[in-house]
């Protein structure tokens, strides 16, 4: 009789590394293993990935590629909603977590696997995130979290990879480092605290430039579809301006935040290009949209993150926001100019048809040609009307 | 008989000195000129327009001193709610006009006065946030509004001046700055346009620092103490800070946003104090404060904000948003570190004994001993039950 | 030369009686009259108003329905956001006014109309709702507002007319009377103050039902398509409910609200169906749509509710939370049961199958067939963890 | 050596029946049981619990009254908030079970227990409730929960206690009720299905009013301090409503809610007082409070409400709301008048000294005499701007 198929999310790290071989060999699992590209792997990089996972006897390996899908279904609206958790961080692994999981489920169900396994830790969001996606998409697969419930010190796994005549160099790097098309994550050392900061070399991209430049991005509908002039799609446009402004240092920080289980945690990130985008985003929105929307998309696209960030992604009432969202992209389009110096970037200004900084009415400085001071005063005793009434009320009344 | 008395809100330039001679020679009026001192002029500065109001032959000009009064009853609010309008602006100029208009008015009430006028011109802001404080405060005070209604040039100001003696230097220089203790505004030439920033000459203060240096700043229960182990006052501390700061060139932006009177405007502003201040205090928060806490701030923080913004801070229910924005800050004490740099500043990370990210639960990294990977399996299920259960009654009834 | 053409909302009564010959003979206008019907005229009485405009010597007068774009429009969306204004009132004249401007000024635009006029008096809702559609969709239109100008006692009008040869019975009924689709409101008397209540004789439809009955409303995605096993279209539904509840008296209540100038003000309404119809959706819609999905809808559809009623439903946000509204809907489809009986009604329950109170899952009152205990004991201590860190360190911190 | 001590929270029910046996017997605790009185018994029950108690063989048994806290803690904010979930359910029961386990918790630190044990089932939001507060207030403390982990029938534990010597009636009766100050709870039968509606049998309260009267309720700064000119506390006062208005069968329904752990739920309840105290307070309110006063109010009185029902009561943002709430009320002062019929209630109107809608400026029906119809027609201008241009630079830009 054959094994059941286990799929596990495999990273080709000690942890996942040592659940191939636990799943085999102590639960008795066929495993398959898949690898989900949110956009962070070089070609190269998901070679080497397989490579190690076959070299570790799984029946099959897989890479899953999401990138356009997590832009399509996600990080669009990310940009729409002006996302930047707790006001600094463009949720780079909140989101990408959950199409990892997604699409690890669907092939699950795909290849009939009868558990999914994953190597979180008992300490953070991911293992929520994954738990909560497989629980609503594939209540019946079992979950297995090796890691977190068996709480293996490194050594431990090393030892039992060891035995298992699985030997590789397992050194942990000071920092961990989470790669994704919207942004990387540092985490270690000083995020541990409450008080350090990352020092230079912890980040992913150094810094190169040591000129200065303006960057043109063009947007249409909301979405970012060029840079310089040049036509992209919104996938290219955020890998070109990730390479132009990265080496800039800019969109460098540390985020501090709640996370789903309670406690408050700290991660550095840097993220270049999705910190522009929803900056010049804003500011085009800020001409091209009335106050009302402006108000209303910043509450329920702050609402959206948070709820992204926590794995409700699949939560009906998101499908609802993002149809909102979408709706009030109509006139965002135009051109935002950004210079950009090490370590800095500052917004210039923009350009769009739909401006209602608009001098069809007249010129800026001057323009009040279609209402009187008469009018303005109407509308000031007007809007006075209530706060004056309950004064005297009050007064007259105590 | 007597002449009736109108106060007139005295700045020394152009137009005030046209409502000077307007409101006595064509209106008939005792002029009485008052100037609001919200933080930003020198003794100097202030001896120079009393000797200006004299010698335009006011019956009498007196300085209203209100910084301290307009740090208790609004900055340290601004600063618990983190305010930030449309995420960039301090409210520098929008919260202090509310301040003189409010001394004013309560001079005008002392004095008998049966007017007040203002020299707010028709396009902007102010105009509002003058006619409704007056309208709620003293609404049977006449108020006079002589650039606005009559819509006159400079030029013809200027000639009206000069008929009646005054002949003074009236150039206008390219930048129209106000200054006061929460910032200072920059409007003029590009700031008239969506797509032009300011030249570093238009910046009030220059960037004269070329090194870089770290800066602790000491909140308790949410007020500014201490800058470097030195107790202060707030106010004492605000101007501090913007003496250390303010020569690094930080804390400038231009701000986009909605006036009350419907139309987009632009300014650039100032404001290296303030944002400091701001950001080091939603970081402290992000540590001491609860997720609830934090989201219910941010909301009502925000709406307090642009209430005040558009001069609605009579209405009553701000006093509610600031007794429950107090009510939120008993744990808010503690250090925040920032590293300056000209151009820029990086937040270096917290200390504080209301810290939640605390390690008396175990270290950061390996923290779990609080609860087990059931205890959270537990927790990803029950949250998921909802959509878990709308998935599968969605597709068996479709 | 021709005179310019003015279009008058006309109702036939006093005020715009009034208007007709004030702008004909004082003012030099070609007056158009039209009456925009809102569901609330039976033939007879649009016959008898275009009999009076002819009489008053209109040069022509026209009917405007707009009873299905009036629901599709808006009464739709009230109903999709079960809005009650202050939790209490269907905006029963508030929405219609606003779908009255709308036509009229159309119309304006189709004949050439220099000018508008309507008969709303200085003191309520409607002149700020019919002035901003104006203004908005007719910016070169000057408005005309003569009662509200003037400020003309009903005596002058009479006279004025009587010297016009304009001679009818312009007895004023005690109660001020508006008719809709969507509802009658009843203003008058007791309305004037804040402690008296409609007299029975006051409602306009009076409480002839005797017996009670169990009517069935059965909706699709959130709109009423039949009521009793019998397809209707929805405003046929509307009507057909209204015949059937009204003699019961539900329905009835007396709004406290905000008046867009600031002041308190209250009226009397009768809207049977509209109360009827909000709350079956509302009670289906907590059968088939989760947590979040009612919490945001509640807090979208109020706002929308209150810029309805401020004349506010051409701001383009409008458009956007039509959109997220009718986005909720694809589940809200069943059959709502309610009791009727004099002066009271009951919701019963309700049957669907998309409800989320499923027995699929195990019946209830036993059902925890999908979870342990022991999940939810995880689930407790997770969401408790903060708040149980909170306490433990603001102990420790004192 | 001593047995560990156990607090049970006990309440003379089958379930808790069990628990004290099965603690003591098989789980070797000294049982120490305690009634946590929330204003739902007479003083007849509470000695016939506590003999039940002993019967069983409690080491102790003691009731905690906790009635003034309940209503100090928190019916007092539930008012203010004017909190109704869903619109509908005044929360009888989710809050008095966080007074019950917080009561439980206190006494398990002053007798030093090391366990705490409660009756709930699985499948409910009590369990949940009880286990949030002591996970918060004594998380050293093991909670034992029999009933839900062992998920024995009935029959299972009457033949355990029959085994012990234990032989009662124990007949189910068909609906379980749960009685508190704030209202009667009763589930079963019907209310396990969508679409039933309970018989008048199943009320606790049968209806004997035939007549019909009219009751005066006296508010101050937002508490009900007086019915009919007797001036009463507020616990009084709403013992005393409840006398004069359950007869009359009002304020029943069914709430249809989200329980914490993600399924719907529906329950009947019985809360004359309740309903009545909460509608007049809002009544009162929509004549005292400005519209902002009003907006915010409900935002964060729902919020309130939500959080008291998901156990929550603890979280440090609920004292912020409530320091809020508590702000808001200072002119919430006044009479309301409520008519009572069988099964119907109606707002009469209210009369305060702080009404707003006063007649200081002018009487209603014709007050305008503060502004002109200028004013208004300039305010309709200025607040139509933005949309006006929005349509324009629209049309222009497509």
């Amino acid at each position: 009789m054959s094994k059941p198929k286990v799929i596990l999310a495999f990273s080709g790290g000690l942890d996942t590394s040592f659940c191939v071989k636990y799943l085999a060999d102590d639960c008795g699992y066929e495993v398959h293993s898949a690898l989900v590209d949110t956009g962070g792997f070089s070609a190269e990089e998901l070679k080497d990935i397989e490579t190690k996972a076959y070299g570790l006897g799984v029946a099959s390996h897989v890479t899953l590629d999401v990138v356009e899908k997590y832009y399509n279904d996600c990080i669009r609206y990310m940009v729409y909603g002006n996302v930047l958790k707790n006001n600094t961080y463009p949720l780079s692994v909140s989101a990408e977590r959950v199409f990892q999981a997604t699409a690890v489920a669907e092939y699950a169900n795909k290849i009939g696997a009868k558990a999914i396994a994953h190597g979180s830790t008992g300490a953070g969001n991911d293992q929520v995130r994954f738990d909560v996606v497989f629980q609503i998409m594939v209540p019946d697969c079992k979950v297995i979290t090796p890691i977190r419930d068996m709480k293996l010190s490194r050594e431990a796994e090393i030892d039992y990879l060891k035995a298992k005549g699985v030997v590789r160099d397992w050194t942990k790097s000071a920092y961990s480092i989470n790669k994704g098309l919207w942004g990387t994550s540092v985490g270690g050392k000083e995020t541990l605290t409450s008080y350090g900061y990352l020092p230079e070399s912890a980040w992913p991209t150094q810094v190169t430039a040591t000129g200065e430049e303006t960057v043109k991005l063009h947007f249409e509908k909301g979405e970012l579809v060029g840079i310089n002039d040049e036509t992209l799609t919104p996938v290219q446009a955020i890998r070109k301006l990730t390479e132009i402004a990265a080496p800039y240092g800019v969109g460098r920080d540390i985020h501090v935040g709640d996370t789903i289980i309670g406690i408050k945690g700290r991660v550095g990130f840097e993220a270049a290009a999705p910190l522009l985008i929803i900056k010049a985003h804003h500011l085009l929105e800020k001409h091209t949209l009335t106050k009302q929307q402006l108000y209303w998309k910043q509450t329920l696209g702050e609402t959206y993150g948070t709820m992204l960030h926590e794995g409700q992604f699949l939560e009906p009432v998101m499908r609802n926001f993002e149809t909102f969202l979408a709706d009030t992209q109509s006139n965002v389009s135009g051109t935002v100019q950004i210079h950009l110096a090490p370590y800095r970037y500052q917004l210039l200004g923009i350009e769009s048809k739909f401006d209602l900084m608009s001098s069809i009415f007249g010129s800026y400085g001057e323009m009040n040609n279609t209402w009187t001071g008469d009018d303005v005063r109407g509308f000031s005793k007007i809007v006075s009307n209530q706060t004056m009434i309950h004064r005297k009320v009050t007064e007259a009344g105590l």
